[in-house]
């Protein structure tokens, strides 16, 4: 897909294990990019990647103050992930709600 | 990351417009591949990718019958992504009830 609307990437930043590290480590409090990579184990340059993509999602923002990029919990929220698959999940209750009618009545007609 | 968990797959293969149209189009019910692809005006070979990332996480089976191959909702839940984002928010909100406390407790100290 060429297009990527804001929810495509949302949720592709979240798919992944260190990014979503990346996030519970800053709910806790900014941190500098040395300061995620480190308990990671990868490389700055690794981690300015996963920042980056999380930053271009609006989960993170990140200010240079001198050599150092400090990096926030963003203004993104996850409203629109949660509505769509909450949605999603009433269409298949509904479905199977309806499956179970269906077999409730086939139960009443004689073979 | 070389590793990919059940989690990282699902996010990834609901991170497409084209992916979260299927999963709600086969929420109301199964449909062959040339049925999916027709309303998205991509091709059969364009739909099919999308529907094997579907199936590899878990949200859509597909079965084959003659030449035709059906596909249905799968057994694949949200439960653990919805869990990680609630769990998420909760450590956001609280960062922003500390931070609330803190501005009233300097309220009351004279500058």
């Amino acid at each position: 897909m060429v297009q990527c609307s804001p929810i495509d990437r949302t949720l592709a930043a979240l798919a992944d294990p260190t990014r979503r590290g990346v996030l519970e480590r800053l709910a806790r409090g900014s941190a500098t990019i040395t300061e995620l990579a480190e308990p990671c184990g990868i490389t700055l340059t690794g981690m300015k990647k996963h920042v980056r993509l999380l930053e271009d999602a609006g989960l993170v923002t990140t200010e240079k103050v001198g050599r150092v990029r400090r990096c926030s919990a963003g203004p993104r929220r996850l409203e629109d992930i949660e509505a769509w698959m909450e949605s999603y999940r009433r269409m298949l209750d509904e479905r199977l709600d309806r499956f179970g009618e269906l077999l409730e009545r086939t139960k009443g007609v004689p073979q």
